[in-house]
């Protein structure tokens, strides 16, 4: 059966379902505009923790748990576990697979990972592989801080353009139309949300050297990965309710809009951002949020309910990461970007 | 299509192809046992470029072209780039999928890399998602060594259970049946070789904590994967002509025999370990050879030869991964493992 579409975009003929979100954010995501949406707040950056490092990893583990108990999974309920975070060698997700015992596919997209994990296992799960996908991610703003710019002990002044890593995990699940735990018994359940389609990202570059203006250097590949997925597919802005990125931020929008624009497409009416949307103006972020948690919280504690309430029927969902490091950086190299794309639906 | 079998294996209906691969080494592992074999050596550590991390990159962009060149595939001939490295953030990967303009889906799964590309690429080229996957994986004694243990500078000993990091990068090309460019016209070509199943891997820890001695930490994720194989797919080790590890080297091989003979399966005939088989004992590596480009060219070089030469039919390999990182270790964690596994069969 044929599901490529175009250079670089698949259809998903059986249209698996996301049967459940879990999310887990700091006190002060949920401080901003989504207050209330997420099924954890942990108190402090150590939730009980040793480390931040330790926090991020009971983060990522719970959100997976999470997921798991609002549709009746057990142990073993679920086939594998998809998923990334910033760290080095991505020991959020690695240390919670141990945990987890599921089977483990290590992913690391950037930001750009848990759109990468929904493109990687609703695949494998429209493939006939797998009945269940996790599909998950975190960062985490004090672990992010120390490993990619400077100790927070140095208290170093934000630059204009910077944007605050989400401290957050979030996991979607993803289900085959036959999974015997299909059915939700939580409260809030998502029943009729689709994957449906993706597009896998190409590295675009356009020579930004700014690790504190990620949202420049990440949305020339969102650009392109919508120019992508629109051309393999046919479909226009139009068949879309929403166009959804993950962390471009204010500046990174705005450059978002005018690249686009420049191809003849006119995104700001539908379009969204994750990083835009979490924090709340008086929380002065600057650019707005970024991480690999931004997007999965959003996406799994506001966006799948929107498309659930029908007042989003189908959206163009991607995720963008900055693939630079910091040796990469000080060898002089400039910041690569990429974004995966995925389609959300609606459908009864 | 149900693919999937038992709890964590599936088969690939359409045994997709493995059309070519592309191998980059360093001097001393051409200096060792499979002298000869690879596609190209590079003559120092460096290979004209102005740091080791450069060098890397450019080992693994060219593993990928090499793959490419040899069956005929030019810019846009293949549809996705699967594949990852040692290094924080997989910036040789990442940086390789910037010049290749390939779509990149970007893996973390330290030393069992080339086998997580293998699996999921041949998975999406099974479902019908991609017609041709390149998967590739590298690593570099020079970065690996500054970044996971101590500067070279520092002339530090080895220790009795170290293993040496390969300077090496390797790419297979993954075709369907269908695929337009599924000819090979390299005078040494591979036609006969299939990926007809695999077996995604959990994250096993027993507690090692010594980072110089991998071969322990990950031996019981690979008897843990062997295990879940030969039970979800119902076959015994007689039914293979091989069982390959990656990069268990000496002292992890024996550990690996020792496991998997606790639970009443002889392994030690049909064991085969990459890290055992790339340099000769004269090359004073101590407990072999590891790194991500370990498994990768010594399969690519020298495994799909043999299996095309027909004196191994078919074969279980797993690459094994250790998913630590400096900063887990430092703060006080062992070394959990992992190890994902495909089956190469050779077909008329």
């Amino acid at each position: 059966m044929r599901r490529k579409i175009g250079k670089q975009s698949i259809q998903l003929k059986h249209a698996p379902r996301i049967t459940a979100a879990g999310t887990v954010v700091g006190h002060m995501e949920n401080e901003g505009a989504l207050t209330g949406h997420f099924d954890t707040v942990i108190p402090d950056d150590m939730w009980g923790q040793k480390t931040f490092e330790q926090c991020e990893r009971l983060m990522f583990e719970q959100s997976v748990k999470l997921a798991m108990h609002k549709c009746g999974k057990r142990d073993g309920g679920v086939d594998v576990l998809l998923g990334g975070d910033l760290l080095n060698q991505i020991i959020s997700a690695g240390f919670a697979a141990r945990t987890l015992q599921l089977p483990f596919l290590g992913l690391y997209g950037a930001c750009s990972t848990i759109v990468e994990s929904l493109l990687i296992g609703s695949a494998l799960v429209d493939g006939g592989f797998v009945d269940a996908a996790a599909c998950a991610a975190s960062s985490h703003f004090s672990t992010a801080e120390r490993q990619y710019r400077m100790p927070l002990e140095l208290g170093t002044q934000s630059t204009p353009t910077s944007q605050r890593t989400v401290t957050g995990a979030g996991c979607m699940l993803v289900c085959s139309q036959g999974d015997a735990t299909n059915k939700n018994d939580w409260p809030e359940s998502v029943d009729n949300v689709h994957v449906t389609g993706g597009t896998i990202g190409r590295v675009v570059d356009l020579g930004i050297t700014d690790a504190n203006n990620m949202g420049a250097a990440m949305a020339p590949a969102a650009a392109d990965t919508l120019l992508a997925h629109l051309e393999d597919t046919g479909c226009s802005v139009d068949d879309y309710d929403a166009i959804i990125t993950g962390d471009l931020g204010t500046f990174g929008s705005d450059m978002f809009a005018m690249l686009c624009e420049q191809h003849g497409i006119q995104v700001a009416d539908k379009h969204m951002d994750c990083g835009k949307t979490i924090y709340l103006p008086s929380q002065d972020v600057v650019c707005g949020a970024s991480g690999c948690g931004c997007a999965a919280v959003v996406l799994g504690a506001y966006i799948l309910r929107r498309i659930e309430a029908g007042d989003i029927k189908k959206a163009f969902v991607m995720a963008t990461g900055a693939l630079m490091s910091p040796v990469s950086g000080m060898q002089g190299e400039s910041i690569p970007g990429i974004a995966h794309g995925v389609v959300l639906e609606r459908r009864n």
